[in-house]
């Protein structure tokens, strides 16, 4: 199982984490050393990893029938802003993926199945921000196309604890796996 | 809006439905009579209607990873048994869509988005069975493909009132509309 196994981290990116941002998820800059030690993990062990970012036009005409009207007063995920940018201290290397969508899910219309099928993965590890959006709606679909999926709990935000945890027990009661990195680590191995 | 307004019915079977089925979803029984009063609305303004509905292959292979175990051992939803139909008090009637799912979302690799479109509906009205799962990956998936969403808050259903609560807390903070049966009634003047 190890071997096919591939990290996918989802929108950490200076408007969603920075506390600064209007657009902060309040528990997300807290996640950071989390985050950094399970991509650790990963790297040292060379396995395949997936930055999943937001990406938006400036019309805001790829971006949520439900937020258009909030987006159009105030911009996020601009290419080309330094909002729009991955967190300096999670900045992929050569080698790993960077995945856009402008959706809740990293698989809705992105090309993260068929990259994932070509590596052979059949397990992947989700983390970043936020619970009850996309990283939820990520975890569905990653379950509904097939793959084995572990949720690393502590490398994972929300606005707040209670939304955090009581996504987890959803998450939790559809069979997925839910780890902190410490867990995983035990449990993989690594 | 109204006139490109569509119902859609979730899981309303007799195995996730019925208080002696083994996978009865506690809430459930007791969403009848507010399904049934938004269903007679739809009926009399001659809006269309969906009842999405689950079926499975008995050797499980078209069940979700983290179920098949449990599938195996006790199944539900297959074609040609009682468990697999609507409730009695909600049967379809002539003209009304009959939608097979085999995952999460009523949209996911179903026919469900091609309909919609073709009928010109664009405003999407969802209850049924379960908050956490089905109920919750339409809504968002909705969102996703573009609809206006509603939620009949006292039309769906969960294992608890506290799982309902949390999810309708996170529906409602994507924006989507969330009414009782009838607020639904007053707002649409129907």
């Amino acid at each position: 199982m190890k071997k096919h196994c591939g990290l996918i981290i989802i929108d950490m990116q200076n408007d969603f984490v920075l506390p600064n941002s209007p657009f902060c998820v309040a528990g997300a800059y807290n996640t950071i050393p989390e985050i950094s030690e399970i991509l650790k993990v990963f790297r040292e062990m060379q396995w395949p990893v997936f930055h999943v970012v937001r990406e938006h036009r400036a019309d805001g005409s790829d971006v949520e029938i439900t937020r258009v009207k909030k987006f159009l007063e105030k911009k996020y995920c601009i290419p080309g802003t330094k909002g729009c940018e991955i967190i300096d201290a999670l900045k992929p290397v050569p080698g790993e993926y960077r995945i856009v969508k402008t959706r809740f899910s990293a698989f809705m219309k992105t090309e993260l199945d068929f990259i994932l099928r070509r590596s052979d993965i059949s397990h992947i590890v989700i983390c970043g921000t936020q619970y009850p959006v996309c990283i939820r709606t990520t975890i569905f679909d990653g379950v509904s196309y097939g793959y084995h999926v572990t949720l690393i709990t502590d490398a994972t935000s929300a606005e707040t604890p209670e939304i955090a945890e009581t996504n987890i027990r959803d998450i939790k009661n559809i069979g997925v796996e839910c780890l902190t990195v410490a867990e995983f680590s035990e449990v993989f191995g690594v």
